[in-house]
C-alpha cells in the first residue's frame, strides 16, 4: 500500500534540495484539457538536475509515497493527474529545460525531459536540421511527456512517432537509481532494450530527465494538394500511388470528413473551405522535398495519375505559403470545432490500412443504430490513425446522450478491436483508459506489463494508477 | 537451479507432439560460425506451431530445463549454443517458414520465425514491395533470429535495424504463455512496448515465433559509387552533403580501409578493384530513387560537390548492374578476405558519428603499442558502425598474438567506452560478450535487465548463459 503524502515528508524533501525545487500545485497542474479529472491538491517537485530527481524518486521510495511524473499538462488520458489514492507528489520538469547540446552533423540534439517541443524544433532549425515531431500542443507540451507518452501527430508517416525519433535516454527509475542511456548511436545491441521500453509507458517505470533526439535534414521545398476522393478506399490507393511518386518525401497523408467540413463552416465560419461544395471525402497531402525537386510539379503528377485512375475527382495545389498555410488550417483547427459542437465521446483509434474503408462503413452503420448521430471522422490516414468521435444531432444538446455514451464508446471499441485495431493509437491509456487495456489487451501481453511495473516498481510509486491501474489496489 | 534435460522428459515431450518435432542434434545445431564453441550434444524440437511451442516451453518450465532458442544459426556471439551447464533444449523454428500473408497495399508481410531471410524478402519482391534487411547471411539466417538480434546489415541507414522494420510479433513467453501482439498497425499506444523489449533480446526473454514486418516501395533505379576521400573526417561531410543531395535515398554509405583492398588482393585476386593505386581511405555509396530520378545524375552532382569542396579526390560511378555487383563485391567479399587472413580478435563497435573519426586515429594508435599488428577498419560509417578487426603482422600467424589477445579486445572496448560508443553495435551479446556487458554497461540498465529477466523467467529456462549470464550460476 502506498502513503500519503505528509507535511513531515515535504520537510524531509525541502531539506534535501535547492530553494524553489517544491510548491503548492497550483490549478495547472491538476487540471487536464478535457476537464474530466482534477487531481488532489498537493506539493509539485521542480527539480533542476537528474541527481535532484533521482533523490527524490529515492525518498518517495522508501517512503512509499506516490510520484506523477508531469510535463505539459496536455495528455489527453489523464496520465498525468491522480484524481484519487493515497495524496502523490507531482514531479514536475518544468525547470529542466535546456537543451544541452547539437550535433548537427550527426543530426543529433540532446535535450532535458521539460524543454518545450516548440523549443526542441527550434533549436534543431537554429542549426538547419528538423526535428519532425508536430503536434496541437507542441507550444506547451514538453518532450518528456512526448516521450512518455510516446506522441504521434502530423509527421509519424513520414518520420515514425516520438519512439522513432529518439536514441538515447537519461532515466531515473522507480529505485531512485539513475539509468545514463544518453547515447548518440544509431546502432546499439548491448542488451534488452530499455530505452523503448521507457518510452511510451507513461510515467509508470521511471522518470525520462533526458533525451538523445534524431535530426533530420530540412527538406528544401514543401507543397500541400487537397484532393478530393469517392470514399476511405480511394484514399488508400491514393496514398500507395503518391508513394510511388515520392516515396519518403509524403509527410502527411490526412483524411477528412464532410461533417469536419460542415462543423467549421458551423463554429469557424472565417477558415476558408478549399470547395466551394464540400465533398463527402477529401484527403491533404503534404510533401517535403529534396533538392532540386519540385513539390507542386509532384503534386501535379499524383492529381493527373490519381485522375487518370478513377480517385480523384477534383483538387487543389496550394500556389504559395499563404495558401499552404490556408489548406492546413482546415485540418488543424478540426478539433477546434469540433470542442465548439462538443462531442458525446472521442475514440482515437488506428486500423490495419486495408481496413479502414470497412471500418468506417461499419462504425457508422453500428452507431446509427444506436441512436441519431454526427460522426467525425477524421485523421493520419497514412498512419492508419483515425479519430472517430461522435457528437450530438443537429440541435441537440451532448448530455441527452449521456445514458449511451458508454455504450457508443464500447459499440467503437469493440469494432477496432474485432478488426485487429488499437483502441489507443498516439494518445496512450493513461487512466482514462486503464479499464478498457484490462479488457481489451491480450492475456499475454498484460501478464508480462504487470510483472515488469512489479518487477521496476515494487512499491508501485510510479504515476499509480495509470496504465495498468494500480498495483496496490 | 535448472535440470539437465532427461530421456524422460524427451519422452514425455515425445508423446504430447507430433512425429517429426523430436531429433537428435546434428553438428549444424550446436556449432556456430567462427568455432568458438561446440554446443552440448542434445535433442532438438522442431515445433511447427505456435501452440505447439508452448507446450515446448511450458513443458520446460514446469521441469526447470533450459531452452535454446535456435533459427539459422549464423549468429556471431554464442548467442545459439549452449557450451556448458545443465543439458538444455534446443528449441529450432526450422519448420515454421511460412510467409502466412502479404497486404501490399499496407506494405505489411506476416512471416512465421524459422522463415529464411532471402524467402522473405522474395516474398516481397513478389508484391511488387521491398523487404529491406540484408545481410551476407541471408541465405541462411531466420527472421526470428534476425529479430531476436536485432540484426543490422546494409540497408540500416536508410530503413533502420531489424526492429525498425517489424509491426507486430507472436510471441511465447517463457511462462509457455502465448502473446500475441502480431498486429499491423503503425501507431499503437495501448501499453508497455513488449514488441521491442523482445526484438533485440536474443531469445532470453521468450520465443519469437512470427513477425508481422514492414515492407517499402521497391526503388525505381540504384545506382552506386565509389569515392576516394582523405580520412574519416572527410568521409562523414560527404555523407552530410549526400543527404542533402538525396535525403531518405541514400541506402548504403560503407567505409572501406586500404587494408581491407589488400587483404582483397592477397586472398581473393579475382576482386576486382575500382582503383588502381589503393586509396587510403574509400567509400561505396548505393542511392535507391524515386520514379523519375536519376541516381547517376544525383551521384555525379555529389562527386562535383564533393570534389568542389575538397572532400573526393578520385572516384566512379557504375555504369550499369554488372559494374554496380562489381563495387559491391569489394564491400562484401571483405568478411571472406578477413576470414583467409585470419584475425587475432575482431571487434564490432559502434561510435557517435562524430566520434569516429577520433577514434580511428586514436584505436590505431593504441593498438599499435601494443605489438606489431594491421588493422582492418571497415564498415557502415553512415550507421557508426564499424569492424576494427586486428590481424596478424604480415608473415606471421595469429596464434603468436594469442598473450596479448585480451588486451587488444579490452583496448578497443576500454576506447570505444570512453567515447561514448557500444561495444556490440549489430551483432549482439550472446555468450561471447556477457562479461563484457557486465563490465562496461549502465549499473542501472544492468540492474533494470536483471529486474525484468527474473520477473518474466523466473526460472531462468530462456537461453541460460546468454545475454545477462546464468541467474542460476
Amino acid at each position: 500500500m502506498l502513503n500519503p503524502l505528509t507535511n513531515d515528508f515535504v520537510e524531509k524533501l525541502s531539506a534535501m534540495l535547492p530553494d524553489k525545487a517544491l510548491r503548492l500545485a497550483t490549478p495547472a497542474d491538476v487540471e487536464e484539457p478535457r476537464g474530466r479529472y482534477i487531481g488532489l491538491g498537493t506539493h509539485v517537485a521542480t527539480p533542476s538536475t537528474v541527481e535532484e530527481v533521482s533523490k527524490i524518486i529515492t525518498a518517495c521510495n522508501a517512503a512509499r509515497i506516490g510520484v506523477i511524473p508531469f510535463g505539459g499538462g496536455t495528455g489527453l488520458v489523464g496520465g498525468q493527474v491522480a484524481p484519487q489514492g493515497p495524496l502523490p507528489l507531482i514531479l514536475s520538469l518544468e525547470r529542466m529545460t535546456q537543451i544541452r547540446a547539437t550535433y548537427p552533423q550527426e543530426n543529433v540534439l540532446i535535450a532535458e525531459a521539460g524543454a518545450i517541443l516548440a523549443n526542441v524544433q527550434s533549436a534543431a532549425q537554429a542549426v538547419d536540421r528538423l526535428f519532425p515531431l508536430s503536434l496541437a500542443s507542441e507550444g506547451s507540451c514538453r518532450i518528456g511527456g512526448n516521450l512518455a507518452t510516446n506522441a504521434g501527430g502530423l509527421n509519424v508517416l513520414r518520420y515514425g512517432n516520438t519512439r522513432d525519433l529518439c536514441l538515447g535516454l537519461e532515466v531515473v527509475l522507480p529505485s531512485g537509481q539513475i539509468w545514463n542511456g544518453l547515447t548518440r548511436l544509431r546502432k546499439d545491441n548491448t542488451g534488452f532494450d530499455l530505452r523503448n521500453l521507457m518510452i511510451g509507458s507513461e510515467g509508470a517505470l521511471g522518470v525520462i530527465t533526458a533525451a538523445a533526439l534524431k535530426l533530420y535534414p530540412r527538406p528544401a521545398e514543401n507543397g500541400t494538394g487537397v484532393f478530393v476522393v469517392e470514399d476511405p478506399t480511394a484514399a488508400l490507393a491514393l496514398l500507395n500511388l503518391a508513394q510511388t511518386i515520392a516515396p519518403s518525401e509524403v509527410s502527411a497523408f490526412e483524411l477528412i470528413h464532410k461533417t469536419g467540413l460542415e462543423f467549421l463552416s458551423e463554429k469557424l465560419p472565417d477558415v476558408r473551405q478549399p470547395f466551394e461544395n464540400k465533398p463527402e471525402w477529401m484527403v491533404l497531402i503534404d510533401l517535403g522535398t529534396a533538392r532540386g525537386r519540385d513539390p507542386d510539379a509532384l503534386l501535379e503528377r499524383l492529381f493527373e495519375e490519381g485522375h487518370a485512375a478513377g480517385l480523384i475527382s477534383d483538387g487543389a495545389i496550394a500556389q504559395n505559403e499563404a495558401q499552404r498555410r490556408q489548406f492546413w488550417e482546415v485540418r488543424e483547427r478540426i478539433p477546434q470545432a469540433n470542442k465548439a459542437i462538443g462531442s458525446i465521446v472521442s475514440h482515437d483509434v488506428s486500423l490495419p490500412l486495408g481496413s479502414i474503408a470497412a471500418f468506417v462503413t461499419e462504425g457508422l452503420a453500428r452507431l446509427a443504430k444506436l441512436g441519431d448521430m454526427r460522426v467525425n471522422c477524421f485523421g493520419h490516414l497514412g498512419d492508419g490513425n483515425l479519430h472517430f468521435n461522435a457528437f450530438p444531432a443537429r440541435g441537440r444538446d451532448r448530455h441527452e446522450y449521456d445514458a449511451i455514451r458508454d455504450d457508443i464508446q464500447r459499440c467503437v471499441h469493440d469494432l477496432v478491436s474485432e478488426m485487429g485495431g488499437s483502441i489507443s493509437a498516439e494518445h496512450g491509456i493513461g487512466r482514462l483508459k486503464a479499464k478498457d487495456l484490462a479488457h481489451y489487451g491480450d492475456p499475454g501481453k498484460l501478464a508480462a506489463m504487470r510483472a515488469i511495473k512489479t518487477a521496476l516498481d515494487p512499491n508501485g510509486i510510479m504515476n499509480p494508477g495509470a496504465v495498468i491501474g494500480s498495483l496496490n489496489v
